[in-house]
């Protein structure tokens, strides 16, 4: 790789980019204990890179157009595109299975440039995967070929600018390519934040968070990131493409909401106006436990319904308690779980509440909203050190995925929502499918997302990965969990649909649905270069 | 018409259904001395209504579907669904212009039936144009016939069921021809409420506000109308279509987004599932006056963002406060003037403000942080009596307006919203813009829906009627309005686009916004039967 070259454009073919946490080994023996005995790594293959198939003419193209620092074409920097973050892409960084390798990674510099790099791949009927943090854990950025000669990723991270501030809508432009702790920073410096903290936070860039409607952990506070778009660029077969004009309109259907989650098939989003506000200057978390886990989301549904919501709101179950509780070794868990139980919890579910404000005075009267259900509930405190730990670790799930999966073990999440009335069935179904598909395995879950009407529901599954068919054992589950949440729920509530989610999108939106989503597409990618395969299928 | 049929089904095509407000004498005085001269209505002549077009053979498959009873041929039944309450709409009820009268009025009883009348109207090519309240203000209901042999007016007044309701989930599912008050009824036996109060509220139905994205004047408390909405039915030239899972989700686009504000052209809206509240015991209205429009704006601004807007937050500027308190008649006027000079105000803008909850616990906190904020504004207390006569007089506009017309004065209402930064310059370009094409109209405004990044204006324009012109008169003035808003707001806050707006609509959401909506279109309705010439135009 060119010495020119910001460091920012490597991405990492390697499990882990070299920052995987390691697993104590009180941990592993415990998991060991739960989960049976495990087949750690064996030596991992360098997967073989087919040669890029992208033509000459292309190439040239891109190559006057960005630059050739920009267009890089060896096997380690497309393989570093190669997919996301999901479980069967990880096991393809191990060997395990077949990566979608793009033909060439092209890194354009602003809007305008993507916007000619779409140009060039019309003209030469190139596939385009437009490619952010690379976080995806539904196939949202496998460089799928489908029909064409060739497929690129569209690397945005040179898009990292803070565009405008509008102090007085408080609407901040930023382009596509900011990752989350960039795009604090850069509002930091003129008192604002977006409050939009996913898991992903760390690698997750803005026109991801976008194209897909992430939410982040604080949502009850600073809304869905769908809630914070304001308006959208985007770059598309047809030229560029810009909504967003007013806070609220009723000039015909909210073309934003289609732009927002088309998951880089009708278009690439290239900068995006958000609603900002002023940055906290003080926080205040802490930890709770509710006794079972009904009664621990009647409590959350009470609190979502009376607009009292602390800016964080995460519910556990009791195996995900019981899980998080081993998982942080030594004296805190055996007292803590004696001192829940002399209170008279029988079943502990962890609940973490969270608030942000520029002063305390921002949330006080509401934390004493709060406070007034919490007793009336009987629950538990346990205290700050508790909500501390949490929000410390709160960006940590990847990489202790990955010291997982170094040892053996088939670990994956998937999330749904559901309405209140259903969360209970959606709940039992979901454990119980995936429990029946994989044998006995860890099945935990939270809810992080809280509505009036509604949750979500985010399940982590643990087990022993099968050395012989681990595709095959959590496709299978896969498959039965997502048949499980259809007709009770949504196929994801903000992971988005991708490859992986694509199947089951029909029975949620209709064929009718599919057929607008197709048409749109059409009308604005009528040769289908944009991100094959994904949303609607190939 | 037959006795059996309920008197529901009766639309009186005559200006005011005989239910026209009488303007007080001192009111029409006070007018004539701001604006001049007026020329009242002279007899109306009744409309030639031409023969109906439907065929025989569409006219008994409608029979033998929905009953004899319920397709209604006449001219006078006709006649009471040529149109909705724009200012033209109105005119051409006093004998100014031709209508565009329904060849046939049909009223199906149910989901079901809908969807067979649509199915009758694609296998003989006839246009449908749905029909709830009647209340457009943007020619949304007008029966326009487009390419299609015939047109009817699809009667939804029979679809006037609560279906469900799902207490734990706080949704309900609402038929689409249930109007305002009846909707609050049926809720109200559950103990819920929908908060939704647009100022056609009386005559306005379920599908109508979802089919337009209505606004209510609660809506910084209860939302949009599109933020109630947790699903829909529609039906389809394609067969039924459903939407709404979960509370949020991200698998792809929100297409319940793309269904609301689609004004009938991607299907007739047959139910809503939607987000209800417990039912209101208490409230709180008053009035306070603020001094000039800028630093109003700012007060209800700094309310918006702070989080603690009052359920009803609505700030007149200086002309629209000068009038309420004109046609107000009597002493209150005077001493009120006299007192707010007294204390200081020299621009008074009238400021109102709600709330509502099932104890005054549940707004007293947020009454109170509003308090605050009042208190540093220099804003001078008026008192409860000013936000109850509000209150009372919500929906008594329309009413109004009609007896402003009989006494020839030329009114009509339109609105916008634009983000915080660009609401001065778009309150002073459009009131340029209306005072250039009108001469010398009263142009009066107010904020009443506010967000953090911007808030709605909503502007009332009164003339002396141009007597051999008056069709003229408006139509010039509204596109000197409508071009000064394009490029600095949106075309419509809450109106919908109709007929009137469609001009607009593509400079708000691009040429690709345009084609995307009329390839949904095309893939649902490939024909074009849905209520042609509405929201992308013929």
């Amino acid at each position: 790789m060119n010495d020119l070259i910001d460091h920012r454009i490597r991405q990492f073919w390697t499990a882990d980019g070299g920052d995987a946490a390691h697993l104590p080994v009180s941990a592993l023996r415990w998991l060991t204990k739960r989960i049976g005995t495990l087949t750690a790594n064996t030596v991992v293959p360098e997967p073989t890179v087919p040669a890029s198939a992208l033509g000459e003419t292309v190439r040239d193209e891109f190559v006057a157009l960005v630059g050739k620092n920009y267009v890089l074409l060896t096997a380690e920097d497309r393989l570093g595109r190669a997919g996301g973050l999901s479980y069967l892409d990880l096991l393809r960084r191990r060997g395990v299975g077949t990566p979608e390798v793009p033909d060439a990674v092209v890194l354009p510099e602003d809007p305008d440039q993507v916007q000619r790099v779409i140009d060039i791949c019309v003209r030469h009927d190139v596939g385009v995967v437009p490619f952010g943090g690379g976080t995806s854990v539904v196939g949202g950025v496998n460089a799928v070929r489908g029909d064409k000669s060739a497929v690129i990723a569209l690397d945005l991270v040179r898009l990292d600018k803070l565009v405008s501030v509008d102090q007085v809508s408080r609407i901040a432009v930023l382009q596509a390519g900011v990752r989350g702790p960039e795009a604090e920073r850069l509002l930091a410096e003129h008192g604002l934040t977006l409050g939009h903290v996913p898991q992903s936070f760390e690698r997750a860039t803005i026109g991801g968070f976008a194209a897909t409607r992430s939410a982040g952990q604080a949502s009850a506070g600073y809304g869905r990131f769908e809630d914070m778009v304001s308006g959208v660029r985007l770059a598309t077969p047809r030229g560029e493409w810009r909504l967003g004009v007013a806070p609220a309109s009723a000039a015909g259907p909210d073309l934003r909401q289609l732009a927002v989650g088309s998951e880089g098939t009708l278009g690439v989003i290239t900068e995006v106006a958000l609603r900002v506000r002023p940055a906290p200057k003080v926080h205040r978390y802490e930890g709770y436990v509710l006794d079972g886990w009904d009664s621990g989301s009647a409590v959350v549904r009470e609190l979502a319904q009376h607009g009292v919501l602390a800016d964080v709101t995460r519910l556990s179950d009791v195996d995900e308690t019981e899980v998080s509780l081993a998982l942080n070794t030594g004296w805190k868990t055996t007292v803590l779980k004696r001192y829940v139980r002399a209170r008279g919890i029988a079943e502990p579910c962890q609940l973490i509440l969270g608030w942000e404000g520029v002063t305390t005075k921002d949330f006080s009267a509401r934390r004493r909203a709060v406070m007034a259900v919490l007793k009336s509930s009987g629950a538990v405190r346990i205290g700050k050190a508790l909500g501390e730990t949490w929000l410390h670790g709160r960006f940590s799930g990847p990489r202790q995925r990955d010291a997982l999966l170094d040892n053996g073990v088939c670990v994956e999440t998937l999330e749904t929502a559901a309405h209140w009335s259903k969360l209970s069935q959606l709940h039992d179904d979901v454990r119980a499918a995936l429990t029946a598909s994989l044998g006995a395995p860890i099945v935990m879950c939270h809810v992080s997302h809280a509505y009036e009407t509604g949750a979500s529901l985010y399940f982590t599954v643990i087990t022993a990965r099968d050395a012989t068919d681990p595709v095959g054992q959590w496709e299978r589950a896969k498959k039965a969990a997502s048949e499980a949440i259809t007709g009770l729920g949504t196929i994801s509530h903000h992971h988005a649909v991708g490859i992986d989610h694509a199947p089951y999108l029909g029975a949620e939106i209709g064929e009718i649905g599919l057929d607008i989503l197709r048409a749109a597409k059409n009308a604005v990618d009528p040769t289908g270069i944009l991100n094959p395969g994904k949303l609607i299928g190939g």
